[in-house]
């Protein structure tokens, strides 16, 4: 099994890439336009055949290489069915299958952060996005996120998952590079609530400012221009 | 098996957590002072002991946390032998074992980007600190490097690991997380040289500018000074 993180600096991106081995199918998740040589190069030093790319939710704070990738490999581009992005060949619904060579993800619908947000199932790793970072949750002040669905998204889905689930955030700004459900559960701040009430009321008292790149990302992800 | 990278985004360090169950002994490896409360809560969430803390060589671009770390748990502090630090405890040979809990490590002098610098071999995985980075190789200008060492360490040493070992870096600063022995042998531009001598030739001529921290990290890490 081949399965690669990456880092983007500037918007503190979690890229990921799988697959069965040198030579196979491969798949990425979340890939950042800045970073697409990266991934590029890495494909061919290891003779993989990229077939699909999935953006976990339309991102406000980097413009998706997804586009880049798809023009270059031809690959596959893959976003829960909810997404307003126009650039998509294959819309999920919950609890639908993604294959490539060997290896199967179990999309799972989570929104909240926003309405288009999916985690992504992978044996003992799940993909969360910006729904379940570590030690954190994504905000749900934009792009018809709500705290109430993320309550349900993290509470009746992701944390349901057994306790030792490899947790790989499409995010973290202070220096970790996973976690694990039960760590979460545990440990994460913002789920050691009682209520959804009490969850959304920490949510919507974040005041965040807007992320910086949101004005030139939104669209940019949306119509797929690069 | 619990093993953690965490990345310090200022002075693009990785550092490394490992023991083998919750509950157990731990180990880090090249630590970073501003992240060690990270560190720190990690070990009390997983319930983990901190029994050894080491550095892969004395660093020249951030302040080292394995001082503090010592502080706050009383774990062991390991160097090589050859280290000009004197805050260690465990000063290592080559090929000398560390153990923790169900754990081994084999400390493997490889010196070159510094004259104290050490691998760590850990099953299929080989901790490399300054001196082999994914596609790229440490520095060899300072603190005594010395590109003839290094390309000994790295051809008679590393290089001669099976091609599956998984590399794990102290720095990088493309967002690279990790790679392996044989996809460095072959696309590693610094590798690709035929003698010793083509190898010192691009050593000798990078013109790098000093890391920024150099004339606080260094003095730091000798004396340990937090």
């Amino acid at each position: 099994m081949i399965f690669r993180q990456f880092f983007d600096n500037d918007s503190s991106t979690y890229t990921y890439l799988v697959a069965s081995r040198v030579g196979a199918e491969a798949l990425i998740i979340d890939p950042v336009l800045e970073k697409t040589d990266i991934y590029l190069d890495l494909l061919k030093e290891l003779n993989l055949k990229l077939v699909k790319v999935i953006d976990t939710h339309l991102h406000a704070d980097h413009i998706s290489g997804m586009r880049k990738l798809h023009n270059v490999t031809n690959c596959a581009t893959l976003m829960g069915e909810q997404t307003k992005a126009d650039v998509v060949s294959i819309r999920l619904k919950d609890n639908e299958k993604v294959k490539i060579e060997k290896i199967v993800l179990t999309a799972v619908y989570t929104p909240g952060h926003t309405d288009d947000s999916y985690s992504f199932l992978m044996e003992n790793k799940v993909f969360t996005g910006d729904t379940l970072l570590i030690k954190g949750t994504g905000r749900t002040d934009f792009q018809n996120g709500n705290p109430y669905d993320q309550y349900n998204s993290l509470f009746e889905k992701l944390l349901k998952l057994p306790d030792e689930t490899l947790i790989y955030p499409a995010h973290d700004y202070k220096g970790n590079t996973v976690s694990t459900i039960g760590e979460e559960k545990k440990f994460n701040p913002r789920l050691q609530v009682k209520s959804a009430n009490e969850y959304a009321e920490i949510m919507n008292n974040l005041n965040l400012s807007d992320p910086k790149l949101m004005d030139i990302a939104i669209p940019a992800n949306k119509k797929g221009v690069v």
